[in-house]
């Protein structure tokens, strides 16, 4: 039985998806609509023919540039590095942050393979050198590859007139003292602030 | 960015995949390369051209007859009877069985409006009265609906002379018939007992 065995193969290859769910959303899309099956292979194969890195930060985009960099009520003074563009979404939830972004597609791990040429950090030096960035905040996750490639960024940055920040490191709002572990305490102490 | 939006919606409609999750898949796609959104597209794109039910069991099939009811090494004198095509993947894992199958497509449940005429029966009464079948096996899931439906199916079947089984309760009660391993199943078929 070729065509469910085939889909059951490329549904397995997908994170977090075993095989005995492949085998479930394979039978799940028999019992549907064929337009349910057709609609989502159609998404599919126009997902990598469409969406491309945005020229300026990275991004994932359709067209040129991508949203957030060509929305002129942006402020373009403020740069957000991240390390994948899936991140964005999640800072964009917050709706706090007004700037813009760049997206490094990954951060720095010697045991994966990935070193400094693997990230697009050169595209960050050059919108920073053209002149009009006050601020690059270093979004990258707080984990050891993360810190490392913050590190990184930082330096290739130091030559310029620019404030480079850190995110907050400290105790998930909702989250306990109890359960946190010790290193996220001291950063959250050592970052205390004064309250007003 | 609609191309993304649209294979997440896509995916999220997919039981088990919530939005999160429908976003971290187009995110690795788009990491991959093209040819793997390709192939799974085109895996779906042919799923339900291809797959149909099998004419005499009604379990999904590529052909008229599904790949049991065509081998002839297989004992037509047993039908085991499944509430689910996928279910016979899983009595197959046990390989104790060497009999046929029969698919309701279901199971009977007021609740959700499956009634008798939902469900494939009138095929079963017709193998069975065709001679040649020694032993129908109900191998329902051990739910209420799985319960129900067993004794509707043995009703249907009482006129006629064959021995209808139900499988043992070595699958835990209120547990489902697709995720047991392949000991217990092989043990409830093994434990099977005519029904009275």
């Amino acid at each position: 039985m070729s065509a469910i065995d085939d889909l059951v193969n490329e549904l397995s290859r997908l994170p977090t998806i075993g095989r005995k769910s492949a085998m479930r959303l394979t039978y799940h899309l028999l019992k549907q609509p064929p337009e349910q099956s057709k609609r989502l292979a159609s998404a599919l194969a126009v997902l990598t023919d469409r969406v491309r890195a945005c020229e300026r930060c990275n991004n994932l985009t359709e067209d040129a540039l991508c949203s957030y960099c060509a929305d002129p009520r942006r402020d373009a003074g403020v740069i957000c590095v991240v390390e994948e563009a899936a991140d964005i979404a999640a800072i964009e939830r917050t709706g706090e942050f007004r700037g813009v972004f760049h997206v490094l597609g990954g951060r720095l791990s010697p045991l994966d393979g990935v070193g400094p040429d693997d990230l697009k950090v050169h595209g960050l030096v050059v919108r920073v050198q053209a002149g009009g960035v006050r601020e690059v905040i270093l979004a990258t996750n707080p984990k050891l590859e993360g810190e490392a490639t913050a590190l990184y960024v930082q330096e290739q940055l130091a030559a310029f007139d620019v404030v480079v920040t850190r995110i907050a490191r400290g105790i998930p709002v909702g989250g306990d003292l109890e359960y946190a572990d010790g290193v996220t305490i001291a950063q959250a102490i050592a970052a205390r602030r004064v309250m007003t």
